[in-house]
């Protein structure tokens, strides 16, 4: 394409409202313009790279028989009352009437709309397994959109729905899946992880992310430094053994611990590390008040206590209830005398100390030498805790260690959640009808063109990876006024194009140096520039990721490209 | 793809609510399925024709160097304010407010979106002409959603907008999307007529519709039978000429005509032909008011009135103001003897009438041997009717027939209506701040699947035509319980696969009917069928539109399919 009448405005100046690299470059190099809050248009060569990325997903679905198909943006509300989320989605969700003040929803999933589909057209166990996809622009009102397209109200998303006749049969679904999204991130040429998730309030089963490693990422991620084990980090079960010491265990004593106001300053006051206190938050699950004990270094993982009740609701008690159970708030609270109605439950690290301080159920005062067992009874013991870093992996191989990640896709076994609650039943080879089991799978594709800048930039500009690059060539004239650079530079255009390479053309009457500037915005792999030695049918050409330059003859040009893409 | 686990389900009977060709078979082959009213999804192979269709459209907007980009379907409101379209589009424009209860219209077009751009981002002559364009889902609430994908309210279009620095520069552009369209048209295998049609209150120059011909379609065309002109009825002008007869007028007679209500009545109660009449009638031209006389066979076009007089408003007069400025009610008006404020203004067919009959402004009377000129005076002659079949075609070659259309395309110079209002200047090659000229250009993608299936399809289906069908082979095993049958089927799928046909295969264990009857609903061109002479080698082929069936080796298949294609 030549560039001169082709709509790419570059900025010197980083936008006031971007804080983070792809959001900074994705603007100042002409990809994106923000509309509105969290809503951006694609500039041209902006729709090109997630042309490119929609390319890599398509292909990856087709491989494993997803079919491609499109649902509308407007989906009928009747569909999402069947299934609760018309209330339990919340204002994420975008509601609009139509001139009769029907109500609908503006597309943000659709299991809804293709569970309707399938019920009606599917019958029997023949037609099953069946997996759909599709690539469309969702909506999802976010409270605070920010970071460009990694946090946006209207992005580009690939969501695939998979119906099977049997959880057996989804796991095979949702091992194909991971592969192909597996594949998808790599050949856009990202450092990630693909890490076990929550599966939430939805009911499913297994469940992973896929992370873009990144500092700028919303997530914390754990991550063996040694294999390819990683967990969200509330998800990451602790596989530490702990060993009791020797110590014998003396007489409790209550100490007065005025003003301590935190573990670490009870510590300090008892002269005793932070890991040899004890830590203790009363939390009501369901109906039954729990009082968790943390060693002091320890923070509680709620998702454990929760999985371990198999409750719906795990909150902190009120300091309220916490008065009137246990006589003092929330800074004295330890699990010494705690009267019947409160259940003590403490982390294994607990179990194999001697000798620990703990609240005394008394503002102002610390037991010290309290043992387990001894002084305190507990009712159960269990992995309660976060991960933290230096623990062993969960396999069995290498530490952990700790990084932030953007989330890129989510695979998800759903169960019977959306078949059941909407009826989408199959007739199994023995006549007798079946509740579908589903699957759902997002890939942000807008989200991973941002998260592909936020990994590949330097401080000129972004570094495309060469199969996400817009094009393959930037190619420059340096002076076109001066016929023979423009003669060389016109007719090397058509040449690679003609070979069926990819190349951008600065064809403007623009100075060397914007256009050298621009070219290290843009980011395209390779630069070719025609200057002062055309007269010799000699151009440079330069790696934008390394910088390295180098003079090549114009007659070349093609193979030269060729090569240096092959195997990239 | 292997149909047996694919979402195609197909329908013996049409759906109650499809009235046409179109909408019966793409529901009843499993394309597309309702969601609500005017919503549909595109199931697989309706995704896939959609993609062929897309895919031309991309092609020859690409060659004409527009450049695809892609912006949001939320649209602040704050930008249709400053065209005023918020409030001038009307109830076609869906609204949504987001949590913050800011306003948006879903996207129906981009005018306003693309114009707010290139306002910010384009400043000089040099940068111009740009040409962009976007495919995806448009919105528009309309009060009847009928036909399928005909009239929808959620529906794929292309859109694309030129910036240009003078009008010249537009010209040229429009010419290049109009030859654009006709080749997007063409290589979707269509009948249709690139027709001239009218501006309407956006204010622009030219604009030409793409129409399909089509019995179904809601707009009438009138077409040269021998030349490439075609406009829409109103807007066609009338060439013939009338002559005079050799007849001298008579003197004027007042005739009772008691009951007689229409044309027809009175020339037959008066022994004329209706084209020995006049017809007579009020309207009311901005403040003026206007009686168009035309002859009693023709229609007076209310577009050329209002051109004529360059009028905002063109109604017809209230018979209250017709019985106090004519002293009668619309039944028996005529030319003669009107008062000052009515102009007479008379199609040129009147002019060359001598002795012909009219209303007398009386209620039950007319006048007979009434001659222009003579009996009544004509303010002005113009062209004033529509024009009729067995007319001369405008551009002197042939005579027009009339045909109804589709609309799937449509070319606009927009001028200066966007970027005035919304200030978009550039500065020219004199430095002097300029206004910029628009042109807007749309394809209605889905609407084209849908025209060409009414072009293409028989009693039994579908009959794409080469380029658009979803796969170029329907393979068909016809017992695939019998192995050798299921075997030969199997190693045909794989080979056509390998040698980059597309291939649906029904591996369906399915009655060889049931298979037979889907595959002349899906259309896909070529099936092949492996059969009885499995055995043999043998596969029976058969061309969908044609019926032509033969016997094929199938280890020459690929050869086949190919030369079958070539040149298609």
């Amino acid at each position: 394409m030549r560039q001169s009448h082709m709509l790419i405005p570059t900025l010197k100046e980083n936008p006031a409202d971007a804080e983070i690299k792809s959001h900074q470059f994705l603007v100042r190099a002409g990809y994106i313009r923000q509309i509105a809050s969290g809503i951006y248009s694609f500039l041209p060569i902006g729709r090109r790279v997630l042309s490119k990325v929609e390319s890599i997903v398509r292909e990856e679905m087709e491989k494993i028989g997803a079919h491609e198909m499109a649902m509308p943006a407007l989906e009928p509300s009747e569909l999402w009352k069947e299934t609760g989320r018309w209330t339990t989605f919340g204002s994420e969700l975008m509601r609009i009437n139509d001139r009769h003040q029907r109500e609908f929803a503006l597309g943000a999933t659709h299991e809804e709309v293709i569970t309707s589909i399938v019920r009606n057209e599917v019958k029997s166990y023949k037609q099953l397994p069946i997996t759909v996809f599709q690539i469309q622009n969702k909506f999802r009102d976010e409270a605070r959109p920010r970071f460009g397209l990694l946090r946006g109200r209207e992005f580009l998303m690939k969501d695939a729905y998979s119906f099977n006749e049997s959880y057996e049969s989804l796991d095979e679904t949702y091992q194909k899946m991971f592969d192909a999204y597996s594949n998808v991130f790599r050949r856009c040429g990202l450092n990630f992880r693909a890490v076990i998730a929550d599966s939430g309030a939805m009911g499913g089963k297994d469940t992973h992310e896929f992370m873009v490693l990144s500092e700028v990422g919303e997530d914390v991620i754990a991550y063996s430094d040694t294999s390819r084990y990683a967990a969200n980090i509330e998800m990451a079960p602790v596989a530490a053994e702990y060993k009791k010491t020797n110590e014998s265990p003396l007489t409790m004593k209550k100490t007065e611990t005025p003003d301590k106001k935190t573990m670490k300053d009870v510590a300090d006051y008892l002269g005793h590390e932070l890991r040899e206190g004890l830590k203790s938050i009363m939390f009501q699950v369901d109906d039954q008040f729990v009082m968790a004990v943390t060693r002091g270094d320890h923070e509680v993982n709620d998702v454990k206590l929760k999985n371990l009740y198999n409750a719906d609701i795990v909150e902190l008690a009120s300091e309220e209830d916490t008065k009137r159970l246990l006589g003092t708030g929330f800074g004295s609270l330890g699990p010494v005398d705690v009267p019947e109605e409160v259940e003590v439950v403490a982390d294994h690290a607990v179990e194999a100390l001697t000798n620990a301080s703990c609240g005394a159920n008394e503002e102002g005062y610390h037991y010290t030498n309290a043992t387990p067992g001894e002084d305190f009874q507990v009712h159960q013991y269990a992995d309660l805790r976060f991960i933290q870093e230096g623990d062993p992996s969960p396999d069995g191989q290498g530490v952990i260690k700790f990084a932030r990640g953007i989330e890129v896709g989510h695979v998800f076994k759903l169960g019977e959640f959306y078949s059941e609650r909407m009826n989408a039943t199959f007739l199994n080879d023995q006549g007798k009808a079946k509740t579908m089991i589903m699957g759902s799978y997002g890939i942000g594709v807008s989200r991973t063109l941002a998260a592909i800048v936020e990994q590949y930039h330097d401080e000129r500009g972004i570094t495309w990876p060469a199969k996400i690059a817009p094009y393959q060539v930037h190619l420059l004239s340096m002076n076109p006024k001066k016929e023979d650079q423009k003669e060389l530079a016109d007719d090397l255009y058509e040449t690679l194009l003609e070979a069926g390479i990819e190349v951008l053309y600065d064809d403007r009457k623009e100075r060397a140096g914007v256009k050298f500037a621009d070219s290290d915005l843009f980011g395209i792999p390779l630069r070719i520039t025609v200057g002062k030695r055309a007269a010799e049918g000699m151009v440079e050409v330069k790696d934008r990721a390394t910088g390295e330059q180098s003079d090549v003859e114009s007659s070349g040009i093609t193979e030269y490209v060729n090569d240096w893409y092959k195997g990239k």
